[in-house]
């Protein structure tokens, strides 16, 4: 059995999740906007699950659109206004392409990844209607002010009302990575719009949710029967929706307890890495990081040589996101935190989860030191 | 146990679709995106099923896009091109609801719900981009002409070039009731886009295809980090995909014995309704019908009170398709065929499947002819 330390590339499904969906496969089939009893039974607790989401994060289950995942989500978001976008140089792929689309402004992060909210303010125009702000990057796991952002926004809000602007301001936050991990509350991280996405919580693919405030008007990519409100359509996803409500469900009340335990298990592996390679660097904030998580630069060593060394050696990591990774191209990330190329190409995303254990921690850690340690006397040879 | 004759609006999923789908839930969760071998040997089992789909249509793995269902698939469909859409006054919302977002003309159908080709090329303008044609419509049946619209937008596809036209002309068209009981080959069916439904094959509920020849450029509805050449993005969803796969592949193997199975139960049904009400009326083509479809009318009764009623009885049945089924309103489809209100109020959609045997018909027609005639000695009284 592998070590796999690449949770935030994907989670297992957790069997208490598979076991709520099941019965949704088999025997409770139906239709959901059928009219025998059967299928409102089913309707029924397709809404419940809705109705516990949304509970989750402090909403209403009005204000929830279930997706095919976070990047429908994402796109959903960015397609419901129309004028200026600010994000950040340092959002997901999604984000990105979806920003591209409209006339947009990347900000900038300084070199833990996080980025000033000042600066979001500066960026903000007359005929900006979207902000978008990562919850917590996906490659260095940098958390970030998200409060603090939201308070400015309100500010700019106002000073615009005062002024007769009444372009809507929203801010949305791909929160994708933070679930388990954070507070999902949407009041309390003042967001007007979250994205979430089941496959990061132990959940399944391809289910996803926006959270949209009453005060946001969204505007549907995909029309058609008139489901979810008439904002997404389609036969719902009840086995994947149900899935969703448990995961979240379950991350939720072990959160505190494993945010904890991971960040011991992260603390102790970096110890043992940063000790035993003096020269390694470790990214994101010091502070404000994702517990699970942990970015390590090999100066001068080739993270994709790395990788398959660890896997001959059982243990599972990523080099930079699971997106980017797959084209073989530099990432955005590293780049926009300053990293020099030497560095940034012999990085490795390490993140742990729920099966994480300290034997797993043991074994990677070993696995790591010695492959690091081989790849460095071949290069020096 | 219930008697269900409703698999027009959902299946149950296969035991060896679920089966199928199983690992991929548990031990091979992985991104198939992730660089280490377990994850390539999940991208491969993805790209296999993909392969395996695409060669029961008759089509090329690279001309399939995973969605998340036939109305995601038909939106992307339609959201490709710019310009003028001719489709039919009996689509299935989703495609009328994608049409209504450009200039577009309805086509009529006759009292069979059959369209004319040349009402289809009549209505082809110089600036017309698609024709989209249900391969079968979801309430009463009817198998459209599509070899023959094919023909004739082959030739004022001709016509267009030899005037210098350049405007692209492409048939799309929604198969998701077809599958299982109609020959689903591309090149046979004459079309440049599918639509498929894994949901309504026995297959997981949100997951659909859309086939595009190569000849087609797809423009994504939704962007991000590239999956699917680039035409849909957000992580793969693995089980769902390997379940079509499985779910197309036994639908195709048993298609024409089922389809002699399903059209005898179907015609014992029909049989036993019509000799028992003499006033009542069958809508669909008499011939080109889908093998498992009844669409039957019993004039002047309330078809909601006889679903309900058949349900005590373990009967359940339509009345209309499902998406318009939960709206209370008249169904479009029985509007455009010409039935009177008071006809086409009191109608029952009854759709046939794999579990569908002769005692179940023995019961369903029994059932169903206690309860109009209770209907009716009410209504009399």
């Amino acid at each position: 059995m592998s070590v796999y330390l690449d949770h935030a590339a994907a989670t297992p499904l957790d069997p208490a999740v598979l076991a709520a969906m099941q019965p949704y496969f088999s025997e409770a089939f139906y239709n959901p906007s059928s009219p025998y009893a059967p299928a409102v039974a089913v309707r029924r607790d397709y809404e419940a699950a809705k109705g516990a989401i949304a509970s989750t994060i402090g909403a209403k289950s009005g204000e929830i659109t279930m997706t095919a995942g976070a990047t429908e989500s994402i796109n959903l978001a960015f397609a419901s206004g129309g004028g200026h976008i600010v994000t950040t140089v340092i959002e997901h792929q999604s984000v990105l392409a979806a920003a591209a689309r409209a006339d947009h402004t990347l900000v900038d992060v300084d070199k833990n990844g996080r980025v000033d909210p000042a600066n979001i303010g500066a960026a903000i125009r007359p005929d900006t209607w979207l902000v978008s702000v990562a919850l917590a990057n996906n490659e260095i796991g940098t958390i970030q002010p998200l409060g603090k952002i939201a308070e400015i926004i309100k500010q700019i809000r106002d000073e615009r009302l005062a002024a007769g602007n009444t372009t809507p301001l929203y801010l949305h936050s791909d929160a994708s990575q933070g679930a388990g991990q954070l507070d999902m509350h949407v009041t309390r991280l003042g967001v007007d719009m979250l994205t979430l996405n089941a496959a990061k919580v132990y959940g399944p693919k391809q289910v996803g949710l926006l959270y949209a405030a009453r005060t946001v008007r969204l505007s549907p990519q995909i029309v058609g029967g008139g489901q979810e409100s008439g904002l997404r359509s389609g036969t719902e996803n009840v086995a994947g929706v149900i899935g969703f409500a448990k995961a979240l469900q379950q991350a939720d009340e072990h959160r505190h307890s494993e945010v904890m335990r991971l960040s011991k298990l992260r603390d102790d592996l970096q110890k043992r890495l940063t000790d035993a390679f003096e020269d390694a660097v470790i990214s994101g904030h010091h502070k404000y990081r994702l517990a699970g998580h942990l970015h390590i630069s090999f100066p001068g060593l080739d993270a994709e040589r790395l990788i398959f060394g660890l896997e001959a050696r059982d243990v599972l990591v990523a080099t930079g996101s699971a997106c980017a990774a797959n084209k073989g191209t530099r990432s955005h990330v590293l780049d926009a935190i300053g990293l020099e190329p030497s560095v940034a190409d012999g990085s490795l995303r390490i993140s742990l989860g729920k099966a994480t254990n300290q034997a797993a921690i043991d074994l990677a850690s070993e696995a790591i030191i010695a492959e690091v340690q081989r790849e460095k006397e071949r290069l020096a040879r």
